[in-house]
């Protein structure tokens, strides 16, 4: 039975729904470009309040407040000189980064092509296929080459998706800050709409690449599926190899930046934050466009190519593979295509057909776009489920075969997908200062930073509860109903809604680096409570982009440890064997061995930018009182040569384990660790980045002082509000290095092991071969 | 081939030892007793000069530094009031306690025997045995009744080792702060005795009880030593079950206590810890003897009867068990004997061999206790396997048989008691403050409490890797060799030295005790600073005492988990299954409900106690100068009344997270939880203790001001002293309460799931059989 849709419609709607995507993303850059950043744009426009009656019609009075007294001129100016400045320093840092990556993503290609091509001693002859015997597959030196060739593919798309994330979000920060000062609605479609460019040219060029790379390996591999998709594997791990770096040193620069400007500048100078006295200032603004924007991108895209090419290796050898039904085949691409038409949609909810009017909308708003997005693309779901299946098929499970009909593939898409809307809706409950948990925290400040923190790692932890519940349950139904592949799908479900999930993080970093922006341009105090409102929503939203990212992370780890045991040939993976066992507990210590390191890097990297802005402050005459600019690049320089040195050893620790396991201990050892750290990591992971998210709004939630106990607890400055910084200044590590690294750590790991599992097969295990 | 022993000299050498060891206990009891604690002591004995140089002949001077000016009469009289109060304080509680858990004990107990006895609908008719299926073994309704009063007899036994331990510890931390006036090892032997009478009478009554409860079963079971040895695991559940709520009830009392005197004292009120002044420092010293006193002799009581516990079972079903071969049948116990005596050969070097003449000697003479007692034990332990097993013989190993030589399980044991010596070490070097991580910790205090928050995280984390190495080790090597049998008598070696362990452990609060007498009496500043070296040693030895119980843990749980996987009849615990994985996802998660539980009870706790005690300050006219005595009963009152209420959610989610999953998932998925809870649970564990440790040492070290780094960060009341105040409070309820409790937390589940396994595999599962 075959699938409704013609193949050669599969064949022209994927690349057209990512062309869709493109044009869409296009379209949002204009818009978001008729903000003019130069001081002429006022001549042409009228008046503000009368752009702003023109757009809105009956917009209500506080929409249009307008600043008096602004010198129009100069603060545009300025905010274009601020914008230049963290655009040059983000752009210089990312391609520091790139050089130094760059050099050992060539080493580990051919690391990659050296393994894999030993595996049947670099032999250019057809081999019998693993899972069919009867027929021919291609050596084992083309999946090395194609494997090679996919990884270094996979690199450069996420490479592009991280740098020209930070484009977007630089050339968009100082037009929300700009658009901020017509009122919080303008300022928070600006954002968002940049947030949106961001989101869908990312899951529209990571599904059209990986879709010209399976046609382009298709004209060698012909009928040899098997051996195509399991090359194209290599695609998920250069994204993630190229993730890892980007999170890892994205994240040390941005904190080491953000800690060091605050401990000098909040606490002991008593300057506000982002003041453009601060020598960090820039830098701290620099480190949100290139680890909040950059390496999220990255990571998300990683997770993105992971879960397609874990479903796909799993298809492979399913009936679809077997049997070359090409429409079945590309099912999970299918969902994404959908998933994008789906997000267009959803977007806009939030930019065309609904406005926001009040600070208090913007939450809601952002949420709103979670629930449509979810409710929308379960309907493309079940089309494409309906279309795009034959009624029923085969799959592989680890040895034996399992018969799934089409209506239970949509479950398990489904749940994925919805799973995430949960994992979303508690990490909102647990990071939003709109709720009790954060205000608990706020409230427990009233007796100093200890109790600050006691608390707020209490709500890291709690946080864990009911995600961890929703994983599992996606888990145990999909992987009940289709084993592997319905767990593959199921992460393919959680990350179909991905252009809304990026647009609503990006919109995050955008903001928070509008109100940086507004405070060094010097705007007034209302500009600055209308950014801080979009940001203090942003932390909630970046929160929630984690939570999707660990969430599918989990799904995704599974689902490609599932493909690499079937590939590894090992039937079962038993705790109650000493080798695996052992592969499980360290397993497990693993992501505390990373955090470890990641943490210690933040804290070092600090210290010296500590030291650097005390130095400032106290050798540079007339910096506080203004009349000098502080020395900004010695500060960009620290917080680089600081994060491209320590991203190293995390990143060596991620990329090696596999290896050096998977060679000395063998598959049964090394399906251990990759269980150990999955279901170690995941934890530690929702609860770094809630426990993070939560402190960060507690102060903001006092800061803003807009109820009745909030006001008991402000302002600004005072005991409480000190104790609530200093669990912000702690959570910012946990939120934006170590934490967000944790998901990419599990994933890249998996996806390693299945590279290079036909080498572990067969030459690994030495240290047992030897005893 | 037989053993060497024969069976009569077992029938003695097993309960002489233990009569060796509790008259061991008494003498040490009586050498403490011999400091006097009312005032007539001087007349009788001479000036205290005159005795010291009777003592100690060629004492150095500063050994016999004698306080001048002190009006002894006065000192005495005063430490002895406040050692009633402390005691006064801690019996109380223990009764309350005990009231509440004795109830919760009583419900359960009737829980074991219904649900166990269910097993065969209440039959009274011989079955046949499960593992040779050609013999009669007794009812299941003997089961639910023997492993009923076995479960009974642990909870006491657990709960006398406890409530002895709290009245020694109470009866000597006056007289440990007399001593210190004579000199800081005078002060050593008093406190480190005192720490010996716990540790030999928990040891011996350990083994007696269950030594006894063997020969009495016996009885009844005649020839059915797999029955017997199976009522008999309700010992371990009956010592683990008493130990979780006496470690988690201890725990939040002490530290609720703690916290709130810390908060509103050192930080708002500025005076000294242990100040007469402070309201609840009463509370504070009571939680030192119910929480790190009771609940931790109860915690370790707990370890060892499950290991010995689990390695009977294991053995019961092996050629010993089926042959019913006594002597090697009871190597387990006859490790426990040797223990004993290896234990108090090392005890004597502490307190006769050699003599502590300087602060810095206490640290390396407890250390020396360590190496010492693992060398002696382990030449005990070759003896043992010699004389005490044949040659060869056979274990039950999942299905299969497996041939086992007497110095392979030599190898088992020995490497589970230096893996116990290496994360000893390891814990010293990470919270000791004479190595460089503490006083890299100290010194990012520096930049304030935000930085020493974040590099005492990155430290705990990074003393997780060499523990869970050696663990691993361990496990891999004595389950290679012989199976669970090999990792059950691993966690026996390792708490072979349990005597010497908890001496050194018990030291540590009768120390920290000492210290708050000696400022409560109003003693001078010297001796405060003797008490507080004897102090910090002993956070360290507390770290330590942790760490082992942790290792052991990990241990004794994976050969629970063994027994129980045997005794269910499941033959494979499959990561790769649905069933299995759900329960190794959620099982890694507890550990972080838990946390959450325990660190928000002691946050709650505390801040109640800042009310009361800010109340007391601000109501009560004189109390900051002195002049009036605080309200201690109402503060005391407050902690008891909250541990008693917030140790029930964390005890009940520990207790019925097995019962539910095993009724309502069955065993596949509760081996899951099981595998997934000790992974994940391990970890945090160490890490949180380690944490805690660290800043604890860090701000002792900053006070104590010992080298030229130390004084640069200080003095008390610096800036960065204060940073270090807030470390070391977050640190409190993460090294005190919940770090601690996860081990019973992964022990207990491990042990319940095995008394309940018959019950589970018979009657569990019924929500996948419905569906």
């Amino acid at each position: 039975m075959a699938a409704i849709l013609p193949d050669l419609a599969t064949q022209v709607l994927v690349p057209a729904a990512a062309v869709v995507g493109i044009a869409f993303a296009v379209v949002q850059w204009v818009l978001v470009s008729k903000v003019k950043m130069t001081a002429e744009r006022r001549g042409g426009e009228g008046s503000p309040g009368a752009a702003a009656g023109k757009d809105g019609g009956a917009a209500s009075e506080y929409l249009i407040e307008e600043e008096e007294g602004l010198n129009e001129h100069n603060v545009v100016e300025k905010c274009s000189e601020i914008q230049h400045a963290i655009s040059e320093g983000a752009t210089s840092f990312l391609f520091t980064e790139y050089k130094y990556v760059g050099l050992f993503m060539g080493i580990f290609a051919v690391l990659i092509f050296l393994f894999l091509g030993s595996v049947e001693g670099f032999s250019t002859k057809s081999q019998p296929c693993h899972y069919s015997k009867d027929r021919m597959c291609k050596p084992a030196l083309a999946n090395a080459i194609f494997s090679t060739v996919a990884f270094v593919l996979g690199a450069v798309t996420s490479l592009v998706s991280g740098f020209l994330g930070m484009k977007i979000a630089t050339y968009a920060n100082a037009r929300t800050t700009l658009e901020a000062r017509k009122g919080v609605g303008k300022a928070f479609i600006t954002a968002f709409r940049s947030g949106a460019v961001m989101g869908f040219l990312l899951a529209a060029s990571g599904l059209v690449v990986l879709y010209i790379a399976i046609n382009l390996f298709g004209i060698y591999y012909g009928d040899d599926w098997e051996g195509l998709f399991e090359a194209i594997t290599g695609y998920g791990l250069g994204g993630s190899s190229m993730a890892l770096f980007g999170r890892v040193g994205g994240g040390i620069y941005t904190k080491a930046a953000d800690v060091g400007a605050d401990l000098v500048g909040k606490v002991e100078r008593n300057i506000p934050e982002d003041d453009p006295r601060n020598p960090a200032v820039i830098a701290d603004n620099v480190g949100d466009n290139v680890g909040d924007i950059a390496g999220m991108g990255s990571d998300l895209f990683g997770s993105y190519a992971e879960s397609s090419c874990a479903a796909l290796v799993v298809a492979s050898i399913s009936s679809f593979g077997i049997n070359h039904e090409f429409t079945p085949m590309l099912y999970p691409l299918l969902i994404s295509s959908v998933g994008i038409i789906a997000c267009l949609i959803t977007t806009l909810f939030a930019t065309d057909f609904f406005e926001i009017k009040a600070v208090d909308e913007i939450e809601p708003a952002l949420k709103k776009q979670l629930i449509i997005s979810t409710v929308v693309m379960t309907v493309g779901i079940a089309l494409v489920s309906w279309l795009g299946l034959p009624y029923s098929f085969t799959i592989f499970n680890f040895g034996a075969q399992k018969t799934v009909y089409n209506w239970q593939l949509f479950l398990c898409v489904a749940v994925g997908l919805w799973a995430g809307l949960i994992i979303g809706f508690v990490t909102e409950y647990y990071t939003s200062n709109a709720y009790s948990p954060v205000q608990d925290v706020a409230d427990s400040c009233r007796t100093g930073a200890a109790t600050n923190v006691i608390f707020g790692l209490a709500l890291g932890y709690k946080s864990v509860i009911i995600p961890i519940f929703a994983i599992a349950f996606s888990i145990f139904l999909s992987f009940s109903l289709a084993a592997m592949y319905g767990v593959a799908v199921a992460a393919l479900g959680m990350l179909s809604t991905i252009a809304t999930g990026l647009a609503i993080d990006a919109y995050g970093p955008i903001s928070d680096n509008a109100g940086g922006i507004a405070e060094m341009a010097g705007m007034s105090h209302r500009i600055r409570e209308r950014t801080d409102a979009l940001d203090a929503a942003g932390n909630t939203t970046a929160a929630i982009g984690k939570g999707f990212a660990i969430g599918s992370a989990a799904l995704v780890s599974l689902a490609l440890f599932g493909a690499f045991v079937s590939r590894a040939a090992i039937s079962t993976v038993d705790v109650l064997t000493p080798k695996v066992f052992i592969g499980l507990i360290v397993g497990a210590m693993l992501p505390y061995w990373f955090s470890a390191m990641t943490m210690k890097s933040v804290g070092s990297a600090a210290l010296k930018m500590v030291e650097e802005v005390r130095r400032q402050f106290n050798s540079i005459p007339g910096l506080m009182e203004g009349t000098t600019k502080p020395d900004y690049a010695t500060c960009v320089k620290i917080s680089t040569d600081a994060s491209i040195k320590e991203m190293i050893p995390p990143g060596a620790l991620v990329m090696l384990s596999p290896l050096i396991v998977g060679i000395f201990f063998g598959v049964e050892t090394l399906s251990g660790l990759l269980a150990g750290a999955l279901v170690s990591g995941v934890q530690i992971a929702i609860s770094a980045s809630n426990t993070g998210g939560a402190w960060d709004n507690a102060k903001k939630y006092i800061e803003a002082g807009a109820s009745e106990h909030a006001r008991t607890l402000g302002p600004k400055g005072s005991d409480c509000h000190k104790a609530a910084v200093i669990g912000d200044t702690i959570g910012d590590p946990l939120k934006d290095t170590s934490g967000p690294s944790l998901n990419i750590l599990i994933k890249l790991m998996a996806v390693e092991s299945l590279v290079f599992a036909p080498f572990f097969a067969t030459h690994g295990g030495i240290l047992f071969k030897w005893f």
